[in-house]
């Protein structure tokens, strides 16, 4: 076995799930993902957990979903998510278009009767991994040895050190009032961050951060006001979109446009009154993704980026009080822009980061 | 997909497990038998069953075998079964060898932390069959395209028909009170089957039969005497076996021998005191399985074969009050005689099999 393999699962179980002696253990595996599942397996042995594996093949998902008429919840699983305290997702299939025909209509359906399956499972300490699979080293454009490199560059970080400098972020945050992003002639975008707290997104449950690799700071900004435009392309609703351009005035998008798909762009703005504005002010901390791969798991992580996303805020965002004001949209749509050149992040008027590096680091120019 | 994973799905589904509407199942999928779970999961969706699909892997089990202290119950899983209407087990995996390393003292040890997991299966409808890999064609001495012939001959048969031809035998057995088996010069075995019910293994639930493909009457012989040989060479406990000779006295095997690694044979028998006799005396009436695969779901259920287990009984034959009567032996250990030729089979002194035929059947001759 690839020794990376080995050093991968013992980020997850040790770091990310902070796996226990006696921790009753759900780990679901892809069906790209079975190398990582001996690996993890073997480590759960060692911590003295009891495991129970389940299969999240999309094949079978999908001749499931498209066989059914109606769909009720499987209340027999919710009982095992219920009595599991640490839920393992292994993402890696070999076909990331495996569901390309199962309908929209029939997802939503199919969602609906599992919510409270969801929520059980949001409830244990769970974390989202990914194995590289030849599948998603297609969809990144690479071949499957330099996407794996890729993934444990992102993957195999310090996170206790990279934890502690995302803390910094975090305070920036949480103390400041006004954050203003101003990059190349087209963006200059400023937003509130009052009243809310920022999350450290160090890839564990005990940073409350249910993916690896993770590595972004990210808070719930309100009152945007200018404009931004996001130079990463994207895909969205199964569409290439490029060079997305939003002027927020009073919070509200009122005027969008992009250089390729547009009208994904505003699919996404009418679905509902949230959808036109903003859920996530995200700030890409992780060094070890060095590349866009189209997988937002990656992508809205890497360092010298920053993201915005369209409707759903997280809740961990608002403190105690504030919850009213979280934007609860059906979506949430990640957009990103790239600030490693001629941009600043700037805090109550202080930059905090210019071209991509950040005040406390060798190179800054503040 | 093969026409013939289809129809594996559809007996699997409707004659065996007899699924209906809003039963919960969960699917077991070995790591070889991904095309059957598609199958399968398409069926259950179009008869409105809901499923957790979970993963049998021998690699990822071996992995925390070997990383383990000791064991606990995997309460969690415990609770998804308890919850768990039909269990359906896909069994097919990618070596046949993969546990190889494993200690019997480890699996012991685990076994005995899964025991109420275990009855907890027992209580669901639950059914047990085999996907047709390389690794099972391997083990088979077979080409992969030949082995799925083999296998797919022995599942799909016209099951309704065969399980009122083993009706047949299952009542001689009920009604009788001694069966003989003579078989050239080697074997002539005397037995009781009074105060025991024959079962009639249909590859349904609904005849308490839970192996896909069956095709076997048995029942619980006592009183045994007289000699017999197992011409059909199998591996036990790792080691090949051939032309098992036992001589039975006063219910008990006096007296062993084997051409071929005749120890096995003394380590079996010196197990406990359950396992120097009978537990099981089955006849096998599935002509779809033309050959000896070395593999024991496959060979016993094989036309114009008898066999008989040293060691433990099971409860399907032992009708109220005779419970005690059980052999509760630690060991059940099956051996097979091949009796298409100068062999007959009489039920208190009437021939009821000769050569392999039946007395309903063409041929035929008292």
């Amino acid at each position: 076995m690839d020794d990376r393999i080995r050093d991968h699962a013992a980020v997850l179980v040790d770091w990310s799930a902070r796996v226990e002696e006696g921790d009753r253990v759900t780990m679901a595996v892809g069906e790209g993902a079975h190398p990582l599942a001996v690996a993890v397996a073997e480590l759960l042995g060692e911590r003295g957990a009891t495991l129970h594996a389940s299969y999240a093949s999309a094949e079978v998902q999908r001749a499931y979903l498209l066989a059914s008429d109606e769909f009720e919840e499987p209340t027999h699983e919710r009982r095992l998510i219920e009595a599991t305290d640490v839920y393992l997702s292994l993402r890696g299939g070999r076909n990331t278009s495996a569901m390309a025909d199962v309908s929209a209509e029939t997802h939503r359906a199919a969602s609906r009767a599992g919510s409270e399956l969801r929520e059980a499972r949001m409830d244990t300490d769970w974390v989202s991994t990914v194995h590289p699979t030849r599948s998603l080293a297609q969809q990144a454009g690479m071949s499957v040895e330099a996407y794996r490199e890729f993934v444990y560059d992102a993957i195999l970080r310090d996170w206790e050190s990279l934890a502690e400098e995302m803390g910094r972020m975090k305070e920036l945050l949480d103390e400041g009032s006004e954050v203003r992003l101003v990059s190349g002639e087209e963006t200059d975008l400023r937003m509130s961050v009052e009243d809310r707290v920022a999350v450290n997104s160090a890839a564990s449950v005990a940073y409350d951060s249910h993916n690896l690799p993770s590595g972004e700071v990210f808070t719930a900004p309100h009152d945007l006001e200018g404009t931004v435009t996001f130079d990463v392309p994207m895909t969205i609703r199964g569409k290439r979109v490029r060079d997305v351009r939003l002027t927020f005035e009073d919070d509200e998008v009122v005027d969008y446009a992009a250089a390729e798909n547009e009208s994904v762009i505003g699919d996404v703005l009418d679905t509902d009154e949230g959808a036109r504005r903003a859920g996530e002010l995200g700030i890409g901390m992780n060094r070890g993704i060095d590349r866009f791969t189209d997988n937002i798991l990656f992508d809205e992580k890497m360092g010298d980026t920053v993201h915005l996303a369209l409707g759903r805020a997280y809740e961990s965002n608002f403190p105690p009080g504030t919850e009213d004001e979280r934007n609860d949209s059906a979506v949430h749509v990640d957009l990103i822009t790239d600030v490693s050149e001629d941009s600043r992040l700037e805090v109550d008027g202080e930059v905090v980061q210019r071209d991509g590096r950040f005040r406390w680091e060798d190179g800054f120019e503040g």
